[in-house]
Order: structure tokens, then sequence, then C-alpha cells
């Protein structure tokens, strides 16, 4: 992709999501109809770029949780750490308003190598947000579909994520289940 | 460390473990004492080699999961992608019995890049398991502890893990806690 004649840098291939089989394997109910590549009127469904840095990714994160004061060297090194990994183990899929040139809503895929299983890995849905305009657009539903097809594509033998109790029935529409007997324990070093 | 003058390839730097201020930070009780530098008579504790394929790692790993049949060249392969994440985002553990050199037991560190939190990155506790034969001498606990300081000493903002309902009560020494209305949710695509 090319903006103002600049090249662009994905943080992953962006012919990996355009190649999803949404059609016959999405999860979710949609009206209208929206898939990868057409997400909506005015509506781009993409990787994340370091462009994204001026267009209100860090902001919208923070609807999230902290984000704190990232400057632009600070993103570029991450993002750069992040596209080095090979094989690629980190998907962020951004939804861009090609009219305010906003980004509106993410989520994250990372991949987790393991040597059990046939050296298998294992997909983490994270940091998944859409702005609060543009909430009830079907958006949030569309992004968890894809990354989990991705989680699926590149190989992932299974997909997991936390979540709060008001989400479970949110994220059940994609398959997702809590496991009977299975529990998430956490330690933090700073607070919530 | 060189064994029989072959220069050995740790999957992260062994100086990491011998740094961890375990006498001072550690959660476990052990009687004897024994630490990451002094595990125990006759046993090393040390970040994992390409050599453990030859010292029943991944036999290790069957009495956790299924792991498969993995050729030496595969093994290799992934060890190396592990190695090539930089920022070092694996962390695998594991104890040598020096007399038998067969690997009793092993846990991994994953480390997980975010741009939130001031591009903070997290933990993930995995696969830990200790040989039958070597259980109830401290080894599990030591294991944990270690990850778990080591996950402070490389610089994530929390470390979680998940676990079956008996190993609460284990993982509750170190700190790990369920936190209220989280929940863990699970997709997969082949059986367990
Ligand atoms: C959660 C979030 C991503 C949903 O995005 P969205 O674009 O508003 O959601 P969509 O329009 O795609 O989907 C809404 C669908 O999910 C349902 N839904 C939304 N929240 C739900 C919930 N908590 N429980 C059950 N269903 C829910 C809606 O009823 C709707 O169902 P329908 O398709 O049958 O009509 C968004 O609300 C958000 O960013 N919230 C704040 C951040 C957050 O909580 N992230 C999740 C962290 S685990
Ligand atoms: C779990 C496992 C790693 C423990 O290793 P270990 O070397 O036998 O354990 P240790 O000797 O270090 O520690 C035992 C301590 O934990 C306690 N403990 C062991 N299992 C426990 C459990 N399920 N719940 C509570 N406490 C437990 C013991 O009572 C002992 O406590 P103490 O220090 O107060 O005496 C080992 O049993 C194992 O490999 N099991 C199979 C694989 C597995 O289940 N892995 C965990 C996946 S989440």
């Amino acid at each position: 992709m090319s903006t103002n004649g600049v090249e662009e840098v994905f943080l992953f291939d962006p012919q990996l999501l355009e190649d999803l089989p949404f059609e016959d394997q999405k999860c979710a109910t949609y009206k209208p109809e929206i898939g990868p590549t057409r997400p909506g009127d005015g509506l781009t469904l993409r990787p994340l770029c370091v462009s994204d840095f001026d267009k209100g990714y860090l902001t919208l994160l923070t609807h999230l949780t902290k984000v704190g004061d990232i400057s632009r060297e600070q993103f570029e090194e991450r993002f750069q750490a992040m596209v080095r990994t090979q094989p690629n183990l980190y998907y962020t899929v951004v939804i861009e308003d090609d009219v305010t040139h906003q980004v509106v809503g993410s989520a994250t895929l990372v991949k987790e190598m393991h040597f059990i299983r046939q050296c298998a890995s294992r997909g983490r849905i994270e940091d998944v947000v859409v702005n609060s305009t543009y909430q009830g657009k079907q958006l949030g539903k569309l992004l968890v579909d894809v990354l989990t097809l991705l989680s699926k594509k590149v190989g992932c033998y299974k997909v997991s994520l936390e979540c709060l109790d008001n989400m479970v029935p949110f994220y059940s529409k994609f398959g997702y289940v809590k496991e009977e007997g299975q529990n998430y324990m956490c330690r933090r070093y700073v607070p919530k």
C-alpha cells in the first residue's frame, strides 16, 4: 500500500487478510454483510502500520487500559521488534476511517511457539477495542472473527483469550469456550 | 558452558539466572534450602540447550501433553526460531541430572510485547513439568519461583498462567491469584 507516494510498512503481510476463507468460515452473523475486504462504508481493515502512530492508534488503546506517553521513536522501536520476529508472531489488525484517517478499531493476535504437539504454535487474542462512536457497527465481531480465522491460517492448534464476565457471551459467538476446571491466574508487579 | 569441548548454545543468557535475587525475593519455602545455582545434589538448573534433544527433554514433555514425533532437525529449527526473537521472548529453564545426563524438570516463560502501558511486556508461564521420579524434591517450586522472578527481571509488568483446579493452591504460593470476574476462554482446532 502506498500513501502519498510513501511506501507503508505493515506489521504483517496484508495478503494474509485477503486470503482468509471469511465467507465460508466466519462465526458471527452480519446484517448488513461485511467482511475483511469490505468492513463497511468508508472503512478499511488492514495490518497495523508505523503511520498509525499519527492516526490515533494509541488514543484508541486508552479506551482499553493505561497507555502512557509513548514517543514516535518508542512506537517505531516496538513496531520493528514485532516485525523482526521470524516466524512472524504479531498480527495487529486495525480498521481505519478513510475520511478522518483515524484508527477506529483494533485487535491483536499473538502467536506463541512451543515444542509440545509437534512443535506447535498457539494463538492469543489481545487488546480488542472499538472507538465508542463506532461501536454497534459489527466491527468488534469482524475483528474477532478475522483474527480467529487468521490464527488457524497461520497454523495455531488453539487460540485463547482472557475476558471479563460480561464479555463471555460475546466471545462465545466465535467458538471460544470456558473449559471445565481451567483457571487463569495472574501476578501483577504494578497496580491495575 | 562447554561440554566435551563443544560450545553449547543456550536459549537465553545463563547469566540471567545467576543474577536473580532469589534469596531475597523467592516466594516458596524450601527445606532443605535450594536455589537456581544449587537446585539439589547432582542437579543443574540452566537454560534449554540444543543438546537437550539428546537428554530426554521431549520425553519429559510427554508427561504434560502430546509431543509427537519431532526430528532433531525440527527441534533445532524451533529452537533457533526462539533464539532469533529480539528482544528475547522465550525462556525455557531445565533441570539436568548430572549423573544420568537426563532433563528431569522444565518450565517456560514467554514474554509478549504490547503497546499498552508504555510499550509494556507481559509474561506467561507454560509447560511446567517434573519427571515423576523427581517429584516432591522441591523442583516444581524452584522452577516456578525462578521463572516468576525472571519475568520481573526481564521487565514484565505482569505474569500469568493457566492451570487446572487442583493446581490453584500450588501457584498461589508464588503470588498468582484468580482475579474476580476474569475468564479464560479457548477455541481448539484439534482435540485435546
Ligand atoms: C467489545 C467491543 C470490542 C465490541 O465492539 P462493537 O463493534 O461494539 O461490537 P459489534 O457491533 O461488532 O458486535 C456487537 C454484537 O455483540 C454483542 N455484544 C456486544 N457486547 C456484548 C457483550 N458484552 N456480551 C454479549 N454480546 C455482546 C451485541 O449484542 C451484538 O450482537 P449481534 O451481532 O447479535 O447484534 C467494544 O464494545 C469495545 O471496544 N469495548 C471496550 C473495550 C473492551 O471491553 N474490549 C474487550 C476486552 S476483552
Ligand atoms: C506440578 C509439578 C510440576 C510439581 O512438581 P514437584 O517437583 O513435584 O513439586 P515440589 O516438590 O516442588 O513442590 C511440592 C509443593 O507443592 C505442593 N503441591 C504439589 N502439587 C500441589 C497441588 N496440586 N496443589 C497444592 N500444592 C501442591 C506440595 O504439597 C509441596 O508443598 P510444600 O512445599 O509445602 O511441601 C509436578 O507434579 C508435575 O510435573 N506434574 C505433572 C505436570 C503438571 O501437572 N504440570 C502443571 C501444569 S499447570
